[in-house]
């Protein structure tokens, strides 16, 4: 067998949201495709990735650097030992020959979605869904049958008061999200407990609601938000500070009770290393969110797990930002604590498979090889769309 | 006065060279041309500026991301309280304006070209050498007149034997180097031995060589290597282990006596500050090799600055990897230890003004607006035929 043809293409996610750190009026992601030679039902397989929202499309490093450097190698160096099937750590390690190390930012997310596509092939030609196949390499066969899912909301947009933000929340829960998150730091802090508060009226209570700062604050205002919210006792408290100021999270670690949360903007196993070394989470409630689809894809992600067993950390303790299928099928597969959803925004892109519900705060997993991308008809469509895909 | 249109390309700077860590043969940088409508001596002001190698071009980041950002902007915005010359500090936030905090990577390579192009028009609408206007408006007034330089060489390439590694080093000490540096880890121990100790023939002494493992080792590697070495008393070792395993650099530095020196693969102030705060690096004799034509440009590299004043390091310990004259001006103006050179790789891009000669170790800089690129002929038309300017 061997890669045919690899598409990619910039998607428009953009929308009037607001979190405390940047617009997404102009957002966009990276899709790609990997097309191969293998037929399945009378069609080629064709492996679909996409990159998460909020750090923009990356045609740059897919056309001039990953692709030809995939294109460029011996077909079967791209295989595993039988040869029947892609090798995703041989085709990893192909795409990023020549990288010097350290710099994971916009590299990490165009090899987050093509590592995405690679997977999607692999365990379509391996006919079983994602989940399945990796709890067969990489868990003893083991798998969740349901994962916990929030929905990534709650976001600041012009005209946006109280009232909207309770009907948006009253909204989630209704389609049977039990969690629920919201954005902080786009305004101060009497503002935002107002905000809060508003929310927990229609949630019930703290351990219902996770609040975001996106990286916006200082450690003093860090530490008054931490103080303020502390009675609420929420779900989590996420990115207070910098992604990358590790102390700052040690030292509010110290001070705040309740979880805390952090690591969508870290791209790598050395960074979430890092995370772990010097940012003062706590084992037993805080979590860590990196995204699969941000950070060089499943394969790097797969080492950010064993970085974390060997530190003593439970994989339990790992949602990954980013909404996507991609993430579900890893949270299941390897049993990990969760995964965001998006069921308002970055649409079509967020989301699950569209048939299948979300129940008290659960969502289970379609059994169709590959991701599933297939069973979320408007992402499909959207995707093959903008790759330019007609068949 | 206003910025009227701003190029940039992707210029080659592919050779068979290796370091312990890639091949460049297929390396490129970006170049970058920020044309304004004030006129000197009859011709538009251009700022130019590139970026370091090793990182490869961004032209999807410059395309799709900082430059449209610049040109949608008011004019006025991105000027100084006068309105006669631009604020380079202005232009960064807003080429920055909705990109998210971490994940410095290629984004950071990107805004290092463009930021150099802005101070170099900066700089020459003042009508001053850069150097002096950074003296002036950051340093007291006070610059050095004479900058520390080393050739960053002695690179892995087909067939190169310890007598042409011998003939490289004797040629840069025969141009006025005292320093040189050559790389080590593309072999085993003993080979790479058996590679100083035919450098050392030339240089005399172990103060004169500098060694770069570039990023490969590991903590068993880095210790070995460091122990075998350690008698030498070299000038530094550099970047033994991954650039974000502080914690591989902190026990190695604990075992090895003389210097260490790393930092060209972080490219932020926030990174660098991890370096500082987990690194083990010691003040008295360590060295910080942060790139700004890699690392958001000088803007940033104020920052890091900063920060390394915080905490109580001196910018004399700071020498940028990246031989170009952008750091070369910046060590000069705020008086660093120094600022590597590239006579004999990456060229046109690496090395200096053509009329100006190395003696004893350091390099004089010349006094005309801006960085200086004019002064370097070969350079200058390589980047004015990358970008199409023919005027």
């Amino acid at each position: 067998m061997r890669i045919t043809k690899i598409r990619h293409g910039a998607a428009p996610i953009a929308s009037d949201i607001r979190n405390a750190y940047i617009a997404f009026t102009k957002m966009t992601i990276s899709v790609v495709a990997v097309e191969t030679d293998i037929v399945r039902d009378g069609e080629p397989v064709i492996g679909y990735g996409f990159s998460s929202n909020g750090r923009y499309a990356q045609p740059g490093i897919l056309t001039d650097r990953f692709i030809p450097r995939l294109e460029e190698a011996e077909p079967a160096s791209l295989l595993d030992e039988t040869g029947a099937n892609l090798d995703p750590f041989a085709v990893w390690r192909t795409f990023m020959a020549d990288e010097k190390p350290g710099g994971h930012g916009d590299r990490a997310i165009a090899g987050g979605a093509l590592d995405m596509a690679i997977w999607d092939a692999t365990a379509k030609i391996a006919e079983t869904p994602l989940w399945r196949l990796l709890a067969e390499r990489f868990n003893n066969g083991k798998s969740d049958d349901k994962v916990l899912v929030y929905p990534g909301g709650g976001y600041y947009y012009p005209g946006k008061g109280l009232d909207q933000l309770r009907d948006e929340m009253r909204g989630y829960r209704d389609q049977g999200y039990k969690v629920v998150k919201m954005k902080i730091g786009g305004a101060d802090l009497a503002h935002d407990l107002g905000r809060i508060e508003a929310v927990l009226d229609v949630v019930g209570s703290g351990d219902n609601l996770a609040v975001d700062a996106n990286g916006r604050f200082d450690l003093e205002t860090a530490l008054a938000y931490g103080s303020a919210m502390a009675p609420f006792n929420l779900f989590w408290y996420e990115e207070p500070g910098d992604p990358l100021d590790y102390q700052l999270n040690a030292v509010l670690a110290d001070a705040y009770p309740s979880a805390l949360a952090t690591g969508e903007n870290l791209f790598s196993h050395q960074d979430a290393r890092n995370l772990l070394r010097y940012g003062g989470l706590r084992p037993d409630r805080d979590w860590v969110q990196v995204d699969p689809a941000l950070s060089y894809g499943l394969t790097e992600y797969l080492k950010v797990l064993d970085v974390a067993d060997q530190m003593g950390w439970s994989r339990r303790r790992f949602i990954p930002h980013g909404g996507h299928q991609f993430a579900l099928n890893i949270a299941a597969g390897l049993q990990l604590g969760g995964s965001e959803s998006y069921p308002g925004v970055f649409q079509p892109y967020g989301g699950f498979a569209d048939d299948i519900p979300i129940k008290d705060g659960y969502v289970t997993l379609p059994d169709i090889p590959g991701i599933g991308m297939e069973l979320k008809p408007q992402l499909f469509s959207a995707m093959r769309r903008t790759l330019e895909i007609t068949a």
